[in-house]
């Protein structure tokens, strides 16, 4: 028997097949590159007898003309080709510490950065993403911590009649411990599903970071699939690898609220949790936001904390449930029993601030208590991120101090 | 308090800032589409002045030149511009039930399709995939049976020195039952990590499938990180955000094969295992062939179910490792406790041929059984998915019986 003296070379050129450029044809291309002084360098190879461009969330909004008005879109810059046919930019400012996303545009048409492997699905559409460090990014990063475990798991919903894919955090120690650890019920916006607080929201990351910095009790994290009508994010559903819809049947009529307890019964039944009001809190964004409060005040002895993030607040005309009757007997009831904490944030650019605001008045009114956070920006997954890196230190502290 | 009648339209343009085709500007393009005869059109919105191609893995492959010889490639084929500056490509020929991948080249430039979410990372590159179902690739997709769970979680290896990822596939039933599960260890090849047999291998729906269909007996399946030095697949590293790379330290030269006894420990410290040699199986592809045919021999009463992918079988020269001397001496020890099975597969056309041939040749020698299993093509996840449908049914049958 022979020794395979160039076994790695042929290894390399069998299961690299798309990928040749790294192998031969010169040094690879590194893009995006954070330099030392924070500016970001990006690179593609392409030839010089095109546009190349970028947009991303770093560059400078633009207004976009649309059918339903003007709205303020993402920006673009051009990049110059240099020496090798590689096109390159670098911003003309260092950047801020955050997760950023971002794609080039060649003769106007998007691509990926093929120097880029860490891309993120935000409903139908990828992007490219990178994080610079530093501040609150640093919660975004894997670090060297403990880290808790993430299994995507199946429950049986006789309500919505299907088996739904959630996702579930448990901190970092929960296999060897035998204590029962509290709840935290995340949910996501529209056209969002069971991945999007792990891909766009770094939800184990923070979560792993403020618990190995004590800054949050280790807790459960309990992210569902908010669109009644569905089982799975795409790809992960019986119902093929169809491409998805921000137009779902039955995601905001009542029914993924009024079954919620089946969730919450699942998941008493599959892991070690406190099973009680003080063990339990639920907190979206958007129509998760929307999500929360109905659920919250339809379930008033289930959810001791409850999280408005950026929260769609009534239901659109003409849609009916029991779940949206008698919204103020309701929150009456609800905050008659006194929830630890009733919290509510919005950037102060969100479409949806006056709504927020309306519903603030209502609830001073009534005198019924409650935090608020206001930070710049507007609907966007910067601020998302940064509520849950708010929200998640005050919960479950009464429990375990 | 107003109704928010426009609520809908407004939470669509804020979440769907990168995603303006599918709002306005007409219908959605529909990419791929695979049509009644099981031909696959592709479609791209391009301008009319660039040249526009699509390369994928079903078409027929090409020579391509490169510094380390001429090697099969994948094929290219021109899409033809038609109305509304849509470009199309239709397969002649109808495509075999399979799980394919592709890109877009435009003016030669590798884009991913804006139309189809569904992508995976194969060391490096990213692409899109579509499955084409019937026969074997009905056991690739998501279908309406009783779903497993599958977790990402970390576990701290001391010789190796760090805290390392990996992805545990437990079957349906298993949080509620109170049995022991038999456990399949499942191991990448060179550049693959943790996530390559979720990603490429369908693993998690293959099992689910089998086991449903009573084919498979009901098992844990364990996919590691195969390369010593790092802790986890890229982005999920506290090494940051860097580009995987190929050129790994550490990666066959024997620490990865002598530090397995930890993460066996590890899931039968975490999970209800059977915890003995006849309720272990350890296989994998390529490199991961190589690592458990030497970590089988180098721990003889560990596994009874061992399967050789397409795998390398000797270390390049100069490597040297306790792990590799003595391996007839290993051998014998290994075939004389009689493992339940030697598993061996490989394609006709795999560069790894006339090696497997020359162990093959050495196993019937000494007259130590093993199963073979020869199948068309080279080193490829075609190959391995069939190898895994073909394998899994095969184990821990006496177990059960």
């Amino acid at each position: 028997m022979k020794r395979l003296s160039t076994l790695t070379v042929a290894l390399l050129l069998c299961t690299l097949s798309f990928a040749q450029q790294a192998l031969w044809g010169g040094a690879p291309i590194v893009s995006p590159e954070i330099n030392s002084d924070n500016t970001v360098t990006f690179r593609l190879k392409a030839p010089d007898n095109m546009k190349v461009q970028i947009t991303g969330d770093f560059l400078p909004t633009q207004k976009i003309q649309t059918p339903y008005g003007e709205f303020d879109g993402p920006g673009v810059a051009d990049l110059t080709l240099g020496k090798d046919g590689i096109w390159e930019f670098t911003t003309p400012t260092p950047l801020s510490p955050e997760l950023y996303s971002y794609s080039f545009l060649v003769n106007d048409l998007k691509m990926m950065d093929p120097s880029n492997v860490y891309s993120i699905r935000d409903v139908a559409s990828t992007t490219n993403v990178f994080i610079v460090g530093g501040e609150r990014a640093d919660l975004y990063k894997v670090n060297k911590v403990p880290h808790g475990t993430v299994s995507r798991m199946w429950y049986n919903s006789p309500q919505l009649g299907i088996d739904r894919r959630l996702t579930v955090y448990t901190p970092a120690g929960y296999e060897t411990s035998s204590k029962n650890y509290p709840v935290l019920y995340l949910l996501h916006g529209m056209g969002g599903d069971e991945e999007a607080w792990m891909a766009l929201g770094r939800s184990s990351q923070i979560l792993d970071n403020l618990i190995a910095q004590g800054k949050a009790e280790p807790m459960i994290v309990v992210m569902t699939n908010g669109n009644a009508a569905l089982e799975a994010a795409p790809g992960e559903s019986s119902l093929g690898m169809t491409a998805p819809s921000m137009q779902l049947p039955k995601t905001m009529e009542g029914s993924f609220e009024l079954a919620f307890p089946e969730v919450v019964d699942f998941v008493d039944n599959n892991f070690r949790t406190v099973k009680s009001k003080s063990g339990r809190a639920i907190a979206g964004l958007s129509m998760g936001g929307y999500h929360s409060l109905h659920i919250s005040k339809q379930y008033p002895d289930m959810f001791d904390y409850i999280g408005l993030f950026s929260a769609a607040i009534l239901p659109n005309q003409g849609v009916t449930s029991p779940v949206y009757d008698n919204l103020e007997t309701k929150l009456k009831t609800q905050f008659d029993k006194k929830p630890a904490l009733y919290w509510i944030a919005i950037g102060n650019k969100d479409f949806l601030y006056q709504a927020n605001n309306d519903y603030r008045k209502l609830l001073d009114e009534k005198g019924y208590p409650y935090t608020y956070l206001e930070t710049e920006d507007g609907h966007i997954w910067k601020n998302w991120r940064i509520y849950l890196t708010e929200f998640t230190p005050l919960l479950f502290k009464q429990k375990t101090a």
